[in-house]
């Protein structure tokens, strides 16, 4: 098949909707659940604002619009390599830089849906993958791997989401050994449906904020804060994660998409 | 053939590199060319600042992040009806509530690079979109219109970009009759590469901004300063054009992808 042939059967399917886009990203605004970090780093990124600039008539004589206090990591969001220390020599590593080819690729959803709703510090194994490969088929080289954990349920409600107590926040997400078999596998990257790519733990895993530390350090991607990855097939979807083309930006919110079988 | 095998057929063409994905997105940053409008109104969109969070160990301890102050109508964007008061009132009509499907379609591109290298104030119209029809075949329904007119090439210098004079500015754009005659088709909406829908002098056309007007009356979209539609073919791209999910936005920058037949 040409691919002229393949994108002229694709636009077919998308107009009488045998291929469904699905929205795989949360509302962006001054309810987005964001990280907390420890006060003594004074280093969270800032709230969402939306100011409004006019509305129909007030200045605008027909036109509305507003501009937003932003920060690159909020909300459903794509992690470029230089967001993370072992990243940043990459000359590629900015979200303005990455080959545009990687923003739309295969996906694989593994189901950790059970697991998270009986244990919110679920994690991940390398083991736990292996088996899935078994069952569905391998991962294969520039796959997005996304672990389905129906987090988005939470996404409403700031505590929820990080559900944090005294010893931290709780939440599932990959082992080391997860990321560094992926890391073998040449995977695209890593997404998940909760505040970060690491679980909520992480800080004290080896090596700390394993998926952040590993995936970056081999110039690969994260994505955060995922929604309705229950609608994908566990292998079969095509993921579109593309980052606003931020001047030398360490990552972009997104407006994740699914492209699946419909019915 | 099945939703399935085209999806596989896809993957595999994405990941072998046949079908090739085209950054249709301009950098974002403070140069990013902005709309300028008459001081009176006092309505313009504020420029893009960037503002480090952290970097590296300053405060945080392994990572490097920004937030951004960034108009919805900035740099390569997507204008959703409630930007305009004639689509105010529809219910799907901002950015976060339209259908998700229609973020990915197919795109007819209508090559003015010519004339518009001739006349900054080329009007496309809508005798110029039936010859083109005529020439390509049909426009249908649910397809974007990109205007190409390469005039991503100015889009590092904001006085180039919107090259304006005493008069006023001057870049290509629809006439009236072309936006009309495209809604008649039921187009999903138009695109230019210009700084935003409309012609540079559309603020003396009836109706004022026709673009603007009809598209957003008709619940349809807009994209603006889309760069490189000259690596696209006239027909067979799949366009990607998903606006951020900001909540009850007008518009978003976006990056704009188009899925073309690789050589």
């Amino acid at each position: 098949m040409t691919p002229q042939d393949t994108l002229a059967t694709l636009a077919t399917s998308l107009l009488d909707g045998s291929v469904k886009v699905i929205d795989c990203a949360a509302p962006l605004g001054p309810d987005t659940p964001l990280l907390k970090l420890p006060p003594e780093l004074a280093d969270d990124t800032p709230k969402i604002e939306i100011h409004q600039i006019s509305r129909y008539g007030d200045r605008g004589p027909w036109w509305a619009w507003n501009w937003l206090k932003l920060g690159e990591h909020s909300g459903t969001h794509y992690d470029a390599p230089h967001h993370w220390i072992t990243g940043k020599d990459y000359a590629d590593g900015s979200v303005d830089t990455i080959d545009p080819q990687l923003f739309v690729a295969p996906a694989n959803v593994i189901d950790c849906s059970a697991e998270a709703a009986e244990n919110a510090d679920f994690l991940l194994t390398a083991e736990g993958v292996k088996a899935w490969e078994a069952e569905h088929g391998e991962i294969k080289e520039g796959e997005w791997v996304l672990m389905r954990t129906d987090w988005d349920k939470f996404n409403g409600s700031e505590d929820s989401f990080l559900n944090a107590d005294e010893t931290g926040p709780h939440t599932p997400g990959p082992s080391p050994d997860c990321i560094e078999y992926l890391m073998e596998k040449k995977a695209l990257g890593w997404g998940t449906q909760c505040i970060g790519t690491d679980a909520g733990m992480a800080a004290g895993f080896e090596p700390p904020f394993p998926a952040h530390n590993l995936l970056h350090k081999h110039n690969r991607y994260g994505l955060a804060s995922l929604t309705n990855l229950d609608k994908l097939p566990a292998k079969g979807a095509i993921f579109v994660a593309a980052p606003l083309k931020i001047v030398a930006g360490t990552g972009s919110p997104i407006r994740a998409l699914a492209l699946v079988p419909a019915g």
